[in-house]
């Protein structure tokens, strides 16, 4: 059956309209937005119901056809793009849309899998309640994108990952079966559990079409303070005092270096210098209650206040109001794009645990500064969750070719010492196509072996989502 | 080769005093403490090391031996109790009991799968942190059952169950291999998440022989009261008007009816009557923040005054002092003994959405009234978490005997309600034996047979604790 029947079938399914074929209409799911990949597709499918996607699923894997399962097409590591092979067929979720329920009673909120991040956390506000996650692509990410990935975002350290989360989820499996694992229970103990090999599976072992998520009380207060340190040593002290005072009020902890904070000034709109003096290291500091009865302004000073006594803070600023927590936070977001002006970049997206944190960047510091002469690390991100984007600029006047050459070979300097300290080559950004290669490098054999048959029992034929991660 | 020819290969493994044949060394192995089972085995093996026990799986494997692996022995579904057939070795893991590494700054604690419970609370206290995980059997349970069963307790509602506080696994597999995935990191998107499987897999799936655990601020302190309300809709309001205000310092809010207490105050030593008055129901609430500086006291009070005055609660005391803190969980952990002395109770560990805890418990309690005319139900526990452990005495001056040969059909009323609610049979205790053939009845065909699927790709000739669970 060629590929014209095949589009038949899939429009008596889901609708013609449903079933792009046109380079035009595909265009959008074939693009990676870093033009890190461009896919090649027969089709893109459009189912708009679970049974639509169980209907899809099962003539494919009857007809062996290769299924890419793509939420809001925001992914890092390209497992959303079909291959330039062309024999993939893309399934986007984008129409399973609707918000199914919605329980602040008992803190939860049933969703699809193409609702957008930004229109969850919306209707969890509207109900005064918090659905935690949160990161730079909430404006078209997709819930369902995130779960396959297990995002993680700029509020791990209070509320965990994408993963802590998710109470049920429903699936429809590379053979076309639904599994309605919906339940919004917070206990349930019987048997194994298997929603959590489909977070973070990143579409290989099934289509997640829907997920029971949970929520929490909205913040009622916040307070930031910007603070400047000698070293990062110094950073997982104040750290460790402000998570043993503040405990789950401790909301946000980002370090960032001088050189990181010199590049926004130099190329962040609106940016400005958050200190008076230069300190070699800076770390933003957020806590926020859902209860309006907590003093959080005088447990802040009281965490910086003792810091000052053991001598780990040189300086500190408290946000005075919502406009200043706002530009402390406009230069920990600016910390990506500044490094585009500085030349080539090379990136490596790490966690080690978090007290290895200050040794981990002594000893990868040194490290490329000793394979690259004058390049300039920028090492930063969330520090309370030991994860470190570590981002590596060009020497001042290096040819950016010539630098960006050395990728791979500094890549493997730097996960090197990931691996000496017991951390991971990908944190938050998953593995997809991009970091395939590398993964035989970082597992135990046995943990692949694993691993590939989790895969086949789910997918014998290897038809959903093939080649990313595994 | 013989049963002498196996121990003998063992002894030379581990040493032949921790390779334990005669009925008396075996006893306490073999006797499930509620009398519920009693068991069988050719021998108990007690390797020391991850290594011994990595040996003894490896020839149990090659030589077709089952082995059923056993902690602290006082799991309540008879998972680790040999069968009557007398075929399976059995497995303790108490000698491997050391706490590997504690890292308050960083947060974490390493550990062997043989320590007990109450000495990793006490590991993280000495230095000034918390291990949440809180039960019953605290002072036997190990860690690495409490993991095996994803054990829930009196702390979920604020840290989660045992699954929430796992960072990390080491394992051994059925086939003998060992898989190192001890990472003390809080993120890592490297692949499927297998620790999961391990966690709540009942010991189908492999033996854990050591776990990273997150650690906590210790509470500094703490509140708590009792209060009278009309009805469990009161009930459920109260939560949700406690949670939105006081959200991660909400950490107990427990349910119980007047017949319960009035149980307490006629066999429970020490119980008084925590109000003047008599109300329908209870709920036990407490606060408690590792922030010195958070007004527990004053958020209690907003709260309640709050509740009053929307009409939920009847009446409230406040425990003065840390005495009347322990008088308020007296009455509440004696919950389940009282219930002996007042003849036959038939027991449900279930668990719905939270929001529907009171719609359940109407229809719930008028469906047994109805099946047994004069039952007492007495459904008490952790309505935040939304389990419930739905037990029913027997009608006053019944036969105990007659009472009691009616738990199946009351279990299938009582868990057909459940199903109803989208509920779990199981919110705590797993399934073991015990519940091992009603798992057909509340799962679906393709969650069974994708649960089948993963017991046989890490256990493909079935020989590490058979029959259970599955």
């Amino acid at each position: 059956m060629e590929r014209t029947a095949h589009a038949d079938r899939f429009a008596e399914m889901i609708g013609a309209a449903n079933v792009l074929t046109s380079p035009d209409d595909q265009a959008p799911y074939l693009t990676e937005w870093r033009d890190l990949y461009q896919g090649v597709t027969p089709m893109v499918l459009r189912p708009g119901s679970t049974e639509e996607v169980s209907a899809v699923m099962t003539y494919a894997y009857q007809n062996d056809l290769k299924v890419v399962p793509q939420g809001g097409n925001t992914g890092l590591v390209g497992g959303q793009i079909p291959q330039e092979t062309g024999d993939e067929i893309v399934l986007s979720l984008s129409r399973l849309n609707k918000v199914r329920a919605v329980d602040p009673a008992g803190f939860t909120i049933t969703a699809e899998a193409g609702v957008v991040l930004e229109t969850l956390q919306n209707e969890a506000e509207n109900v005064d309640r918090l659905f935690p996650l949160a990161l730079g692509a909430q404006g078209s990410c997709q819930i369902g994108g995130n779960i396959s990935t297990n995002a993680g975002g700029t509020a791990v350290l209070a509320y965990g990952n994408t993963r802590d989360l998710v109470l049920g989820l429903e699936v429809v499996l590379p053979t076309g079966e639904i599994w309605n694992g919906l339940r919004a229970l917070r206990k349930d103990n019987t048997g194994y559990e298997l929603k959590q090999l489909f977070i973070g599976g990143e579409g290989t072992l099934g289509i997640i079409t829907a997920a029971a998520l949970k929520l929490f009380p909205r913040p009622k207060k916040l307070e930031a303070a910007f603070v400047g340190l000698p070293d990062p040593h110094a950073a997982l002290k104040l750290f460790t005092l402000a998570k043993a005072q503040a405990g789950p009020v401790l909301t946000g902890f980002e370090i960032m270096p001088r050189v990181g904070v010199e590049f926004c000034l130099r190329h962040l709109e609106g940016a400005r210098d958050p200190l008076e003096g230069e300190h070699a290291w800076y770390v933003l500091m957020e806590l926020s209650s859902g209860s309006e009865a907590f003093p959080v302004r005088d447990l802040m000073e009281s965490i910086l206040g003792e810091a000052f006594e053991e001598g780990l803070v040189e300086d500190a600023a408290f946000a005075q109001n919502l406009t200043q927590v706002q530009d402390f936070w406009h230069v920990r977001h600016g910390m990506s794009e500044v490094q585009k002006p500085e030349g080539g970049s090379i990136k490596h997206d790490v966690s080690v645990p978090v007290a290895s944190i200050p040794d981990f960047l002594d000893k990868a510091m040194a490290a490329v500064e000793d394979f690259v002469p004058g390049c300039r690390p920028v090492p930063f991100g969330h520090i309370g969750d030991g994860n470190i984007h570590f981002n590596v600029s060009q020497p001042v006047d290096a040819d950016k070719e010539d630098y960006l050459a050395k990728w791979d070979e500094m890549n493997t300097i730097v996960h090197g010492i990931v691996g000496e300290f017991g951390g991971s080559i990908s944190a938050e950004h998953g593995i997809g196509r991009l970091k395939r290669d590398l993964l035989k490098d970082v597992k135990q054999g046995i943990e692949l072996d694993l691993m590939k048959r989790i895969k086949d029992a789910f997918d014998p034929k290897g038809l959903l989502n093939p080649g990313r991660v595994l």
